[in-house]
């Protein structure tokens, strides 16, 4: 018995140092703000790779140890888009910026001061607390509600 | 730009306690040997709740905090086959054992007086080892190749 579902894989990453994380302000119309980096896992790609070549394309960083720290899943047609989650603190190389948005440096007690993305601080806090896995959107009632597990 | 992928996803789930992992021994035709329990996520099922649904179904434990330790892959037709590897020590409950096999404790120590599945141990070392998230088989010169991360 096979059960497939329609799934668009990404990454996203926090790179953490002294208190500060790396993000990245969007400059696409559909969605912007500062987030985290990351982007589309290639067909057959190891999800550990995508994430190690998604933060050289789009920070000049070479990530070493991401560690997986969640998932994010929302619904799609027949399917879901799923976001593996990592973090990591071991980076070299110089700070650059791609097409998707300029990179910054924001204190963590400074991220009040940036246009967040609306969902930022929710998706944070399943990073950094080993209690919590998963950033779950559900439709309820038409609207999109975040769940935390 | 959107770029689905035909994934089935599954779970799987390390019970631990005194160095003793809980198992399964499946006696499907296709695939059997010592396991850990495990199955399919629903579709819209959140991930989390997929991996205590299924511990309850096959060994009739209800565990709590689930920690996300890994991720295993391989591929399938324009897609791939994904198992979320979860671990705890968390759970109530009277072990019983459901159609797909029979739940025995095994101490780590005695892993090899059982006949796990072939790719047991390498499966361990990715759940148990912090500085690897996943466990990928590759097809390689028509071989399956395992790569750990």
């Amino acid at each position: 018995m096979s059960r497939l579902e329609n799934v668009e894989l990404t990454v996203l990453c926090l790179i953490y140092h002294n208190n500060h994380y790396l993000l990245q302000n969007r400059i696409k119309k559909d969605w912007h703000g500062y987030t985290l980096p990351g982007g589309h896992i290639e067909p057959g790609e190891s999800i550990v790779e995508a994430v190690i070549r998604e933060m050289k394309e789009e920070t000049g960083l070479t990530i070493a140890n991401p560690k997986l720290c969640g998932i994010k899943q929302f619904p799609i047609k027949n399917g879901r888009y799923l976001v593996f989650l990592f973090k990591t603190d071991s980076y070299e190389g110089e700070l650059v910026s791609s097409s998707e948005g300029k990179m910054y440096w924001i204190h963590k007690d400074e991220l009040d001061k940036v246009s967040l993305v609306e969902d930022f601080k929710e998706l944070i806090k399943v990073m950094l607390d080993d209690s919590l896995n998963e950033f779950q959107y559900v439709i309820h009632n038409e609207k999109w509600d975040v769940i935390l597990k």
